[in-house]
């Protein structure tokens, strides 16, 4: 019986030249994180349920089940919960602050649509142990140095603290408990404006004229320092505010000092974002070209660590947006990208001269290329070349009974199909000059 | 409540120095399979229960549940099942002969013991769509150029046909439905011997006289060469074992072909690996040296990917064992290896000159070091060059109000604890030389 092969709804297969955008992407990225001494670690897939629960809105989104041994073990959906236990787990070993990365694939059991994914990966830089705005200003310069690294357009991570918009719910007269739905409220600003947010807050039960002075200090137009002034003056002995606003100042400072360029970053009174851990500075990219949404985001959340370990361990980081950013590079390269790991393909003329052209490949990549050899002697050279243009490979070596009498190869260009003659020592050079750095 | 943190069972964590080592093995056998012209793939983690089944001689190794919507579903054991699903479903979408690799970790729920996991990385190059000998030299060179890449010291790929020894039991008198056992018994010649083969043989069924004229072929000595003669003439005129031979004498030359040692590799007629489905040449590396049992294996399996699909598709490919590569080289480093990704640590002095510090890592940074800022500025100097050494970073830059006021800064040797002065602009210069490239 013939099984159907089909992956399951919301999962991707990833074919090779998806696979050699994303592993180049990943690896722009590793260079910037590991440029700032973030160090990779790993954790297991499978985490005890315990563990993953308690920390997602919704835990029904956890593949879960029992394993063979009766233990309740889920996916894990995010790689945040699992560093935090990781990091309560090890902490004898780690020395603090800690600083790592951690680029892997998380599952969440959602109804897949349009760019969400059941199965998808996540791109985290975070640090454990300091509650130093210097931190904070880290992780954002990690954010701005990947995006500019990775050529994405124009950007800016917009800047917030949670401690602050605690203040304008307690300015405006709003109950702790109706804080959460000012957050969430105040971070549709863009999408619904000033009257949109003010309609969502008396709906949930904010008075009317709290609702009005939310939005007249949270939707105030002007420059972001004029918005951060403005905050200031309003918020003056509102308890909690100097504290936020000192360490935005000191955030903003670092950032200058580390020359981040100021066009990348802006204090924005209305960045909430949903995540209920946050405790202090939240950050968010939004690309200014294409309208495509978060990039990337974070924040401080001071908390997490504590479910694991008695001991207090302030945390900060980032996630870049990594899938949205390899379908925004997917699209503006389009079939432009490298489409085959090979540089040449090395023809077999027929079966007598096979041991010649696996020579010339090895020789080849012991020069430094990355070299393949035609792997069915029998067929025609116009179905090998076929097979390195539908393959993406650039170069196609011939060594015919005249070319390896006379000690030279053939070298076709598989896109303009001229073909050129070289002495067999120098094609690796020629290789390497019609198709870069190996 | 504080839950306690802890990782099933049989999976692990990896910390950063073990991730550091790792993720170079990793990049160095991507080296070697790119340079091959083997190209990335990813499949889901995740595939239908019934994919994975049929081909795993125990399906309660499988970590499967019901998801959410009541479909069957398993997590992948090894990475050549979803590769036959991937050929099927994708085989309008590929290019043939196609190569590919994937590293990724795999799932069984095996019983945990030293050196065998519950969570495991494979690491698999295969060619689909060839049934030359080609391609199966050109996966034997892969794995010859990787353990001599990772430096694991001796090693020998032994080879051997599973056609010949289909041949030795025809030779033998052994009926079909025994063969099975002749393969499993003469596997472990190295282990129990010629007297222990022929008794397991015997026990499992086989006649005294046949078992007794398998292990007179399989366990004579004599170098490679001469027991590839041996077998030649006293299988001379049985089915199978012509074709079986004359493939060897192609692999063989082909290898030679591609400039691979002839130390690197033998003739090993009790070679048979376990796997019941393959169909060609069989490989397995050893090393010589510590007698870590096999460091990589497979050979050419021509029936899988006709599981999924009626197109025949002839298939080889090899495993490389990745966890005891990361093992062994794990052991040889010991403390010696880098522990730090980071090549400098510039301190931060005091409050005021924060500011001079973060200006300094970014300015490494663009020169291309990977540097990081110490993010707790009031703590004392020493106690900044302590955390430079727990982490395993070599240099420590400082910059204190007399360095700053004369343009230079004290570049401090970590592990000697002497420091000197460097210009400012010569800074990056003297870690690189310290250090090494970036």
């Amino acid at each position: 019986m013939v099984i159907t092969p089909r992956v399951l709804r919301g999962m991707r297969d990833f074919l090779p030249a998806q696979m050699i955008m994303r592993q180049r992407v990943i690896e722009t990225i590793r260079e910037v994180f590991e440029a700032h001494g973030f160090e990779p670690i790993e954790t297991p897939v499978l985490e005890y349920f315990e563990t993953l629960t308690g920390s997602i809105d919704d835990e029904k989104l956890i593949y879960h089940f029992e394993d063979h041994g009766g233990r309740e073990v889920g996916l894990r959906f995010d790689l945040t919960v699992p560093l935090a236990r990781f990091v309560a787990q090890h902490q004898n070993e780690l020395t603090f602050p800690f600083k790592r990365y951690h680029i892997a694939p998380v599952w969440r059991a959602d109804r897949p649509q349009r760019g969400r994914f059941r199965e998808f990966w996540q791109c985290d830089a975070d640090i454990v142990g300091s509650s130093s705005m210097l931190a904070d200003a880290d992780v954002v310069s990690v954010i701005v140095e990947s995006l500019e690294a990775l050529k994405i357009g124009e950007f800016t991570v917009r800047i917030n603290h949670r401690k602050l918009l605690e203040a304008v719910a307690r300015y405006a007269g709003v109950d702790a408990e109706r804080a959460g739905s000012v957050y969430r409220s105040v971070d549709k600003l863009d999408k619904i404006g000033s009257e949109g947010v003010a309609a969502e807050l008396v709906e949930h039960g904010v008075a009317a004229d709290s609702a009005e002075r939310i939005v007249e200090l949270v939707g105030a137009s002007g420059s972001p320092d004029e918005q951060f002034a403005r905050a200031a003056a309003a918020l003056d002995g509102i308890e909690g505010a100097k504290e936020a606003l000192d360490e935005l100042s000191q955030l903003f400072e670092a950032l200058a000092a580390s020359h981040i360029p100021e066009s990348r970053y802006r204090f924005d009174l209305s960045l909430a974002r949903g995540m209920g851990y946050y405790t202090g500075p939240v950050y968010e990219a939004t690309d200014e070209e294409f309208n495509l949404g978060s990039l990337a985001g974070a924040g401080r959340y001071d908390g997490l660590v504590g479910r694991f370990s008695r001991l207090e361990l302030p945390a900060t980081g980032i996630s870049l947006g990594i899938e949205r950013i390899f379908e925004i590079i997917q699209e503006r390269e389009g079939a432009t990208a490298a489409a085959s790991v090979s540089q040449v393909l090395v023809t077999v003329f027929d079966e007598e001269r096979t041991a010649a052209s696996l020579g010339l490949a090895a020789d080849l990549r012991k020069a430094g290329l990355r070299a393949e050899t035609y792997l069915e002697p029998r067929r025609s050279l116009g179905r090998q070349f076929a097979y390195a243009e539908a393959r993406g490979i650039p170069c196609a070596a011939v060594l015919g009974p005249d070319e390896v009498e006379r000690g030279v190869v053939g070298l076709k260009d598989i896109k303009t199909q001229e073909q050129e003659e070289f002495a067999r020592d120098q094609v690796a050079a020629e290789v390497l000059r019609r198709t870069g750095a190996a």
